[in-house]
């Protein structure tokens, strides 16, 4: 090489370094939600030492003494919120990020350096957050205008290397982030011992004693296990795979037919199972095995259709050595709400032996069986009749009592733990008041706690497991008189929720394409709501279940079936004022009819069963098609919660119910209809011209007397 | 290599020719569209011996000459109905297929070989096709479960040449036919010379003398053409590209403010363009060529904002020679609804030359400036006063005269082309009376048409081009009473039209997310249309003009802006008996309000103002919203429309169209729900308990007398 040319290339390096020196010299420090309670501190000494500070740092000690166990030491730590199934609510021992950091909701991700330690979180938790954490963490949004990568970049030289757990990480976001940190000359490093299982130790619980594996009977699995494996394997034939790692708990649990109490909100087993042509592999603790277990697992036999009970950490060898056999391996992909398997279990695969596919359990447990589709019903009768006992009883005791929204929380929780087979909550219970209401993603907690009056709106999110089905429900209240702002706000949300609820469309019809029927007339208010309008819903199982998922920006390519069962929501936010929210679950059924082309018309039932406020319906609003759709749904909320609330003795209930169920008239008279269009009377008479009019009366009248 | 492997090789190729040929016999005969004339005349030589054998035998010849002029002979060759530019509607010096087939159709694709010859065309062309072809032709269906390929594998044995004119074919359907007929072990050959124009010769019509071009005045195109020119050069310097290659005929019309009469329905020369950095190349016919053109388009001078104007055949050497300076040329891909760039445009740039890029022009003329605007809305009040005078002066003369579809046409087309700036019809008009109504596809010509009487229902679709823009309208007519069935269709597609001419949305809802919206209605009658419901529409351009698409299958990724225009189309077809269809070209408003997260809610406004037939409304079935919205409608229409028919002086057509947009009663009185309902009396009562009743009442009647 020239000497020309060395010296083009040492100024072409110098120009470089300058340039990257300049670039992160005028970059600007990151700066996330304004904390305005650390703004206040800064400087003066306030900052209360907390547990949380000394954990965070004996992490950063810990991120150092890596450099003496596995390779050098890492500057940069990452955790998220989720647990080794990337379950988003995880078990009290799963909650590392909680842990290190008082923050209780979830959807979070920590990175911690030696100088810094930042969290990302969607903005409904933002002011919770606020409140539980320390003024040493900074908090970003999900989606906002700093980035994690951006975070470190500004934290960290160049070729620092940043760790993780594989375990706790999506594939798909591992190769997200690696990309991310590579942009910004940072190494993203797996760490198989988690750092805060490190520093947690003695105060971290132990695994709960009591948490056995329960039956799903055939009563309400409708199908024996076998049957589904044997179908699950034919699957697997057809994708031309041996074996498949099942990550997904939700999957495991209805694959099995057992159910468990190891994560909230969801009944289900902290486990992994491997199907493969010949084998049944089942990774759990032992001690959760009762001898009922056994005998419904079949684990006294030795062919395909025998369950071989390992424990829980033997799958990572186990999957070493049976690659050796297994060609193709089918480890699920992320499909819509479902993250697919973490980045530990791909790449414990060798790459040449990884079919990376969407789980077909996903698809076979969707499309409920017809004992799976009257339990689906059933739980929503038991929990139509828990909100009327509930709602029945918080207004009688409204006026006397002093009511906040966690009050109200425990009262709703309370009414529905205590209905014939309820097995838990199914989400966290959301109590939204007033302007808390007009919070698309409101949260509630100790934190955000406010009284609860009669002057505006009250939006209450609740769901409920029971052994029969899942729940997922949201109504609206007003113990006042409504505005009439809330009134047109409520109407345009239900006439939505009617519409779908009445839906006939072909098949091939996709969810996302359905969004425009519900929200039309809340678009129409010059208005929009941030949430998808529908998600999947399990049968005693996860409250949102792929892969349905109705939502006008998503382009997902599943359509619905007959036997579907999916949450259909819709909203209305007035910024700092009020909101309205109405959920119902639905029901997809085959009309039998098909188009010239052959296609099947769908339709949908709704199966919630809980009383709209017809305080805060605007009849002049709806046609009598709507009023009909809503009269045919309060004579089956009569009919069928009527019946329940009667077996269960509570009349209080009955009454309170038959009262919000009333018929309400189908035809608009003329006098309602002048009355809503805001004038009485025919000929509309501009304000300006009455004193002239009167003026003109009085000249006429004079005449008269004359 | 060892005799034992040699023997294998043998073995296998043994058992793949034996697998073949059986697989070839075992293949029943294709068997398209039922010709029953032609059964019937099978065998019996009735065959009437046409010009068209003759031409068909001509092309034969034609294929085995190929032999001596480039390379081997040809088997088969394919012809479809498109021209150079991949118009469906062409010139008839391009009508090659009707030439060759008498086939008077378009969207049709023929084959031939030796000893066959089919034709593929959409089933709505089927029962004119069938009336049209000698019986020497086979018609199959597109998406039909016979392709062309299979057909060609029937007819050829393996490696046998097909030619076509790569000219006539999109590049991306060249490459699938490519991959089909590969498949089929057949060959597919580029042949330049068109086989039927070497046989057409002395018969062939002339190309016209008198189409010069016509400049589109700044009044209604609103734009300088160098100022397109210039932001089309900003684009693809965006692109990356130095060159593009303008092929489509209504992009080249947009771009140089130019209109012709060289194809029917649409205002467009037959010619190519090519804007480069430097240059703007013009290929066409001199003869077309006027001083005026010369003075628009600036042919003296010699800078990049000068026209260069050459003959039409000498793009093919430009291309070949200036792709020597240009390193990446834009060659258009298929976009919705345009094709993209023909085999022989895309095959002339070398590949590592060729960008295949949606034309950017496209987007730019979407989005139409406020003078084309202006015109649009002008053209349809034209265009709804032409059809008051048509319908209003059919409705007189209707009970003393007798009507075909094809006068009623006649008439349609006659008034419309009298308007102030007609020129010319923009589409096909199709008029459909009673069962042919109930056919989505239906073509009106003289082998299909009836008597029109008043019993049944008289679908009218159609549209004009006028200077100021084009217009596409569908209405659909009684001159009798409908039966509830009819009304009940119509308002439900009514509906539909109400709902999304009322709608409000966030601009990222895609056109295919608003489908549900119109067809909500028609669906919940158990039935569905195939068409799409809606299309772009140009500013006198193409009455089809992408991006825009409203269908549910359609998964295009382009968005509604302010100011597009486009079609919504709804129908409903009860087969056998009639059909429905109400199509209204709307406009893309911005409303100036935002969402939270910042994103415009954009509105509809209907521009086509031709009245509904209120005989055909079923005034129980909407809601006083929807009637409200038919209400505003039709005052508009009595507004803008009025005047029109006024300033015509036409007092027959002003009274007909004040009659029809009469207002309806928006509240709903009890009578009139009854009614509706099927019943007249408060509380149900069933047949069966009605002489009970009465036995009961004479009981009391007579203890009362005693």
């Amino acid at each position: 090489m020239t000497t020309a040319k060395w010296t083009w290339i040492r100024i072409c390096r110098l120009l470089l370094s300058i340039l990257l020196v300049f670039s992160s010299v005028a970059a600007e420090t990151p700066s996330g939600y304004k904390r305005e309670i650390c703004e206040f501190r800064k400087g003066r000494l306030m900052q209360p030492t907390s547990s949380y500070r000394s954990r965070l740092l004996a992490m950063r000690e810990q991120m150092l003494i890596r450099a003496t166990l596995e390779g050098p030491e890492i500057y940069g730590y990452i955790l998220p919120s989720t647990d080794e199934h990337l379950n988003h609510e995880v078990a009290a021992r799963d909650q590392r990020l909680h842990y290190l950091s008082g923050y209780t909701g979830n959807r979070a991700v920590a990175a911690v350096t030696q100088g810094g330690a930042a969290i990302w979180l969607e903005n409904r938790y933002a002011q919770q957050a606020d409140g539980e954490l320390d003024c040493d963490w900074e908090i970003y949004l999900v989606g906002g205008n700093v980035s994690m990568a951006q975070w470190f970049g500004h934290q960290l030289h160049m070729n620092k290397r940043i760790g993780a757990d594989p375990q706790l990480v999506p594939h798909h976001l591992w190769i997200t982030w690696e990309r991310e940190l590579t942009e910004k000359f940072l190494k993203l490093i797996k760490i198989n011992s988690n750092l805060v299982d490190m520093i947690w130790e003695a105060e971290r619980p132990d695994p709960p004693k009591d948490h056995v594996i329960q039956v799903q009977t055939r009563d309400f699995a409708g199908e024996k296990w076998e049957d589904k494996v044997n179908e699950l394997r034919r699957r697997l034939v057809h994708l031309g795979c041996d074996a498949m790692i099942v990550t997904s708990l939700t999957e495991i649990a209805y694959l099995l037919n057992i159910r468990g109490t190891d994560i909230p909100y969801t009944p289900v087993v902290k486990s992994f199972a491997i199907v493969s042509r010949d084998d049944i592999f089942f990774y759990v603790d032992h001690g959760k095995i009762s001898l009922g277990i056994d005998l419904h697992l079949r684990t006294d036999c030795y062919n395909e259709n025998c369950v071989k009970i390992k424990e829980y950490k033997q799958i990572w060898s186990d999957i070493r050595t049976y690659v050796q056999i297994w060609k193709r391996v089918l480890v699920p992909a992320p499909c819509v709400q479902e993250p697919g398997a973490s980045e530990a279990i791909y790449s414990a695969v060798p790459a040449k032996n990884v079919v990376e596919h969407i789980s077909p359990i996903i698809f076979m447990r969707a499309q409920k069986n017809s004992e799976e589709q009257e339990g689906m019903r059933m739980a929503h009768i038991r929990d139509g009749a828990a909100i009327c006992e509930a709602m029945s009883n918080l207004e009688t005791r409204f006026y006397v009592e002093q009511w906040t929204e966690e009050k109200i929380k425990y009262e709703v929780e309370l009414w529905r733990l205590s209905q014939t087979h309820a097995k838990g909550l199914s989400l966290r219970t959301v109590v939204a008041y007033g302007e808390h209401s007009a919070l698309p993603y409101y949260i509630s907690s100790n934190v955000t706690n406010i009284e609860v009056s009669d002057q505006s709106l009250l939006v209450i999110e609740s769901g409920g497991q029971y052994l029969e089905g899942t729940t997922d429900v949201s109504r609206t209240f007003i113990f006042g008189d409504p505005t009439r702002d809330m009134k047109r706000a409520y109407t345009a949300v239900l006439a939505g929720i009617l519409h779908i609820s009445d839906l006939i469309f072909p098949a091939s019809v996709k969810p996302s394409g359905l969004d425009s029927v519900v929200r039309a007339k809340v678009w129409h208010e010059m208005t929009d709501y941030p949430q998808a309008t529908g998600h999947g819903i399990g049968a005693f199982g996860s409250v949102e279940e792929p892969p349905i998922s109705v939502a006008y920006g998503q382009n997902s390519s599943f359509h619905f079936k007959q036997g579907y069962f999916f949450s259909s929501e819709s909203g209305f936010y007035k910024r700092d004022d009020f909101g309205v929210r109405i959920k119902n679950v639905l029901e997809v059924l085959d009309t039998g009819k098909t188009t010239t082309s052959g296609e099947h018309f769908l339709a949908f039932q709704p199966v919630t069963l809980v009383p709209y406020e017809p305080k805060l319906i605007d009849g002049s609003m709806l046609s009598s098609d709507e009023k009909r759709m809503l009269n045919r749904y309060n004579a089956k909320i009569r009919k069928q919660i009527g019946d329940e609330l009667k077996r269960l003795g509570n009349m209080k209930a009955f009454y309170w119910m038959m009262n919000k169920t009333r018929h309400i008239r189908e035809y608009l008279p003329e006098d309602e209809y002048r009355a809503a269009m805001g004038g009485g009377c025919h000929t509309h008479i501009h304000p300006v011209y009455v004193p002239i009019l009167a003026v003109c009366l009085m000249i006429v009248a004079s005449f008269i007397h004359l």
